[in-house]
């Protein structure tokens, strides 16, 4: 049987509860729900071996942030969503010393809209390694930072996982920060979460399905992962629209996604979102309107 | 009740046998099937009022050429598909002059992906006009062509339809050919099928829903239009999936769509096939190879 | 004698002054120099046939806005050249009825770096007619705006003033303001200065040579053209360097420019403020934040 | 005295001859002439110290290709540069093992048309170490080839030299072959010539101006440079009109560049030439229609 595809732990632990019953309760798992910036906030910590194995995830904290009304762009739904995002951001970065180089790596497809998340938020992430630098004396105040989009094995012939290890390794970054799409299995889920982790990139995950992972493991520093759902798996949904457990073959062979109808424009609002809160938890002195004008 | 959605005679008629029983005549409605270059052929004629009303589509005939082995690219079906496709669209243009002016309009939204046929097919139009007026003694052998890619009213404030209606009161050509991303009930035909008809665009079809209809009323001469099904909608899906009539709404209020993967490659080389068979059918002393000059 | 080439106004009372040697009043023609957000701004009036013959340019209004600052993003500078040019460009709208549709216009070919200043302000410029039109309850504040990006001859096979023509007899606006690229004779001036004028575009001008002018006997109602130097004729400027009045051929037969290095973000801001500037003058009501949030 | 800027050896022979007198000769430097495909080829050898100094190159070869024709795109132009250019680097790649693996690296700015040969060579190169390594019983025939697009420092806070560097520590190729854009001296060169030398890329070469220098002595491995000049500085070309010596300042500090109009089409041929070029180099068993199949 093959798993109905989610890469949120949110819904894994949703999954766990609906086939397991209501009563029962989900061992080695804490979650609770809370508020930032007047949007929804859910933290589920996977505490040990037990949890890890009812959720399929590994040990580490999951945050899930709700973007409510953003597709509706009322009033203020962009700044508050870009400084809860980066409130919870900096929570997991509170061990990484302020002054500690961080690497940013866009994963995923720039060719395909729904995997173009990673690559467009190293467009709009701040760097600044080269200038701290080179000018110290200007930049001295601002915490290095570097970015890379790794692009995928069929332009390059190597993994990005091998690409972000082999520039870690060089650069020597206290943390990284890797961005990817993630496959949801709830259509009002999509484009409409953001999932924050301090256990990395599982390997098989993603929209685009990487091989390596990227964790502490695999990079030798923590690794922190911002997700966002983009797709549902066609198969994955009719499943669910049938009720049944097995995934059926919709396309003769072919992968099918259900996307929101205007994925490009909302694959650029979350990027920017993305993208602006990493620069604000990273250089905690600056206000999205002095973002606005060092990135135009 | 909403219907669910096929912009496809082909479907239209499916749809109709299946809830009239396989055995029950389609008044007013004539099919066959054939093969051009290996490729299956069907011929949906609408001949009269009944017909219309059966299959909600006005009168006159509808040819659909699927376009198998594309997406493996076996061998020739590159060469194959827009050779095929100029045949049928050359049998559609028969009763054109052979001098006389053709312009071709792509239909759609260039940023959404699966609604950017149109503008894509107007790329590799080739145009000659201008280039007929100006050095006849060089060009003199070719068919005027004009072609314009309409844009969107969210971006123009003018309806597609008001604008392309303007330009043939302008520039009168003989014949108009529209090309449209459509959507279809079907996932194994999407982005695999391609539907030419000599009834033009009705009325709120297509991917991007368009309001004005173009066909010999609005435009006063022959429009041909070639669409090719991009999307499945994904209520239409669900409400096929779980057997039911009425469209479930899953996604809040927000449209959701099924695409393949792949969508945005699957795209481009459907627009180039589409683009070539309509030079081909145009200028018919042009072979491919020549044409993949002209137009890089 | 090939003439050495310039669109602006400015520069071509600066070429008659020079050869006429500095004594000597130039006939027929008025100007002045101002200010306006601190922006250096010069009016010039070419007032009869005499100041016609001697600049090579129709009668009519000429202001030049030199965007001082704009390269090392100074300040405000962003903000006060939208706000300096919309205040220019709303004296030469006083005689459009407040309630009166505009069409925005924009030239040039979006292929060619230097060029695509018309595409790229149509991009950003705010459309309403269809929503006045749709919606008058909710949009009735709003006067009426369509804009076209009109292609070059060379991807639509219709010159781009037969286009607009065509457009202009459909929707009949009040009037239409065309923006264009043109080629200056000044390297300092290069990606600095913005010329409005009430004469529209004159035949053979701009960086792409559009054939047709655009203007009030053209299209029937008034024309202002807004115009940004963007590149130097490379044998322009080898002529000046040269101290020689005869064009030399640089290229064996090959268009040479001159442009800034960073011409493409360059041409990005440029549009940007441009459009801002035209939504601000058509809009009064709206400040540069409420367009921000219309336009994202 | 700002030196009169050139990345051609061909270049810096001339300027060495004329202001050494058309009778002294060359110390330290073999060149010839000869042809390939019915193109022009130079090839200039420095042999020692002597000829490092007076050319301000390393010691090493210097190949010059001349793609006459390329402009007006006659007959079979296209074809032929692939071939001559192809033919030419298999020479500087002899002793390479036929199976070893090869990294193509791209270097230039995306987003600034003169510069992106480079980043666009990249996407024109066949990418096979991934394939072989998966699949080797199909793609076995195969030499292994990874190539990346080495983005500018402002966008990711790393030099590009560091990227490549760290992949090759990775990867451990048997050779890189790096694609960047040269600036000429000489107006007739300008997009019509390319350059390949065995001595890797200079610091502070090219368009970009890249800080750190790639070659053996940086990367461990040969280092094959392929070079198209797409500007000349116009300073340079102002003093060349001027007959002085010493570079005027034309721009008040800003860097000004001279370019063929249709800059962006020539940069689009000429990536897909080399891109072509280094796939039949790199893969001897296929052809330019194979090619056109396997990227399209």
């Amino acid at each position: 049987m093959t798993m109905r595809r989610t890469d949120l732990a949110l819904e894994a632990r949703e999954l766990w509860q609906e086939s397991a019953g209501e009563t029962t309760k989900l061992p080695g798992v804490e979650a609770r729900d809370g508020e930032r910036e007047g949007l929804p906030v859910t933290t589920v910590d996977i505490l040990d071996q037990e949890g890890e194995k009812a959720l399929g995830k590994p040990k580490g904290r999951y945050v899930t942030l709700t973007l409510e009304g953003l597709a509706s762009r009322e009033g203020d739904i962009f700044a508050r969503s870009i400084q809860a995002l980066a409130a919870e951001l900096s929570l997991l970065l509170k061990d990484i010393p302020p002054q500690g180089l961080v690497l940013v790596a866009g994963l995923g497809n720039r060719a395909i809209t729904p995997d173009a998340i990673g690559p467009k938020v190293h467009n709009y992430t701040l760097v600044t390694r080269h200038l701290v630098r080179q000018m110290p004396e200007t930049f001295g105040a601002f915490r290095p930072v570097a970015s890379l989009a790794a692009e995928v094995m069929g332009t390059t012939g190597v993994e990005s996982g091998e690409l972000i290890q082999s520039l870690c390794e060089k650069i020597c970054p206290h943390c990284v920060i890797a961005v990817d799409a993630l496959a949801s299995r709830s259509l009002h889920r999509l484009c409409r979460t953001v999932q924050l982790t301090d256990t990395g990139i599982t390997p098989g995950s993603g929209v685009g399905n990487h091989r390596m992972g990227l964790d502490r493991k695999s990079l030798g520093v923590p690794v922190i992962a911002i997700g966002v759902p983009t797709v549902v798996d066609a198969a994955t949904l009719a499943a669910d629209l049938m009720g049944v457990e097995e995934l059926p073959d919709l396309g003769e062979g072919r992968d099918l996604l259900v996307t929101p109808k205007d994925i490009d424009s909302q694959v650029g609002d979350l990027s920017k979102i993305i993208g602006y809160a990493i620069n604000l938890a990273l250089q905690p002195g600056l206000t999205i309107e002095e973002l606005e004008l060092l990135l135009s």
